[in-house]
């Protein structure tokens, strides 16, 4: 990720430094839990791809590109900031979830504070369709997460309705992320091939995320195995299984989905596995990945394209 | 209240439509989640405010003001539905609330629908400054509903930090419906007047609210009397008690809030009373309601103005 970042490193650190100015409140607690979440050490990897994308079609960044994957950083981390209270997870990347530690209250308000700091940013940029896209994106991550919400302990979720709420829930911010800053280098060519690049790694990302749930190194994501299965989630390695095991491993995972409950873990690790499931999940998360790269085909060849593209193998071989 | 609508009634109604045409997601919870808290029968003041400001300033409302009466009340709804995971309170409007039916989940994620599907409907406004307006008014809402959230439980906390709570949780929307309105108008001269009524009506409007926590009919107010000492709000009829009561009635005060209990209400509803307290709080929203008339001074004379003046009454006399 390092290597990544170093063809616009400077501008990284410049994000980094404005949403810490931007973290300011006159309220204690809003700063000492925005900062608590921001700082966590997250990748960043969303507002990285504001400014490889500013760096692709227009070989700079500028001080609104800066913004702008300041502005992602926030509502993805507002994003974060509810989901905890939806998932009532206790401890993302490997510390204590905000709510874990404060209550759901301060987490729920912290979050609302980022998400319209994030408004007040775009304002202050005064791109109008950059504002729209910004506002859509914020809307459909709600829908998407709220039917995610609807799926949980539904076993007869479809693999249309995963991809749905992938898409809504993870993908389009990074379609924004990507889409936004050609609107902002007033670059409207580049604007849906980017949006589709965005798009495709964020569902790759997403997927190799649900794998992860079931076969990553708890030592290493910083995330609980299972808590998927926990909450009920009919993500893809499950639909799988759904779709194609015995009537043995069907009635397992179904029984699982509807308790909402990881008792039978082992077991169904093993299943996942033996079944082929997490297989195909891996291809799906390839094809995605691989139009993802076809996206930028047509883009300029330099040193953000070179690292866009590392990028797309990057989601594939992560490890959290 | 039905007076006061007259002069804006075909408006009202439109914005009533419109609200409910927004309300429109392909997650049918959404769309369930949203109509319950939007047609649970609120007044809808703050529309009604944007409304009548428009009426008096130009005579008219045209179309984008129809449209931000929407967006105020869709904020204020998603303030509501986070506001009621934060207080865990069970009924709202005599009804239950969203999150006592259907869990903290949704109420949060449905809440981050409807404040971004507000800045999607400003976005179609396309007016930059009303979308600055918006996104600062939301984020001194967060501000201040942490603000609120630290203080529960603190016996010590002042009557500059009460107002400063009241204005940035409550009264910042009521000025922003007024004065964003003046900005669609591009009566400019009229945004500070229009603020500044807006502002000081929120105040003794909220002040009023505080005052009905320990006098109100839960039947009228259909809310539950004590709720404010049960989550330990240390709200003005408290403060008063805690600078102008005896030794004694400043104890228990002080106890109540600590512990954030309602067990001593009927002794408690006692002391606000004969220890003036409520007298010095309803004092307090005359005075906030002389404010907001006053500020109306240099604006010109007609039918929306008159009900603006009878709503400064109001405000002083209602039951909930």
């Amino acid at each position: 990720m390092q290597n990544i970042r170093r063809v616009v490193d400077s501008e990284f650190n410049a994000v980094n430094d404005f949403i810490i100015d931007q973290l300011h409140s006159r309220v204690a607690l809003v700063e000492n839990i925005g900062h608590y979440i921001i700082e966590a050490g997250g990748k960043r990897l969303r507002p990285l791809l504001a400014l490889l994308s500013a760096q692709l079609i227009d070989d700079r960044c500028d001080q609104n590109h800066i913004k702008l994957a300041a502005v992602i950083e926030f509502i993805h981390t507002a994003t974060l900031l509810h989901d905890d209270v939806v998932d009532i997870s206790e401890l993302r990347r490997g510390r204590p979830t905000a709510n874990a530690n404060w209550g759901n209250a301060p987490s729920v308000l912290v979050g609302d504070f980022l998400y319209s700091r994030a408004f007040q940013i775009l304002v202050e940029i005064g791109n109008m369709p950059l504002m729209g896209l910004l506002s859509d994106t914020t809307n459909t991550i709600a829908e998407g997460e709220v039917l995610q919400l609807t799926r949980a302990g539904q076993a007869e979720t479809d693999e249309q309705t995963y991809f749905d709420v992938i898409r809504s829930k993870t993908a389009v911010l990074f379609a924004a992320a990507c889409a936004g800053s050609a609107i902002l280098s007033n670059k409207l060519d580049a604007q849906q091939a980017l949006y589709d690049y965005g798009m495709n790694l964020g569902i790759a990302f997403q997927l190799v995320d649900d794998i992860l749930d079931y076969e990553g190194d708890p030592a290493e994501t910083g995330k609980n195995i299972g808590d998927d299965l926990a909450e009920g989630k009919p993500t893809l390695p499950l639909i799988y299984v759904l779709q194609n095991g015995s009537e043995e491993e069907k009635a397992i995972i179904r029984q699982a989905i509807s308790d909402k409950s990881a008792e039978r873990l082992p077991e169904i690790l093993d299943i996942v596995q033996r079944t082929g499931a997490l297989d195909y999940c891996r291809q799906q998360a390839e094809q995605y990945s691989a139009l993802a790269e076809q996206a930028l085909a047509a883009m300029p060849e330099n040193e953000a394209k070179t690292q866009m593209l590392r990028l797309c193998e990057i989601a594939l071989g992560r490890k959290n």
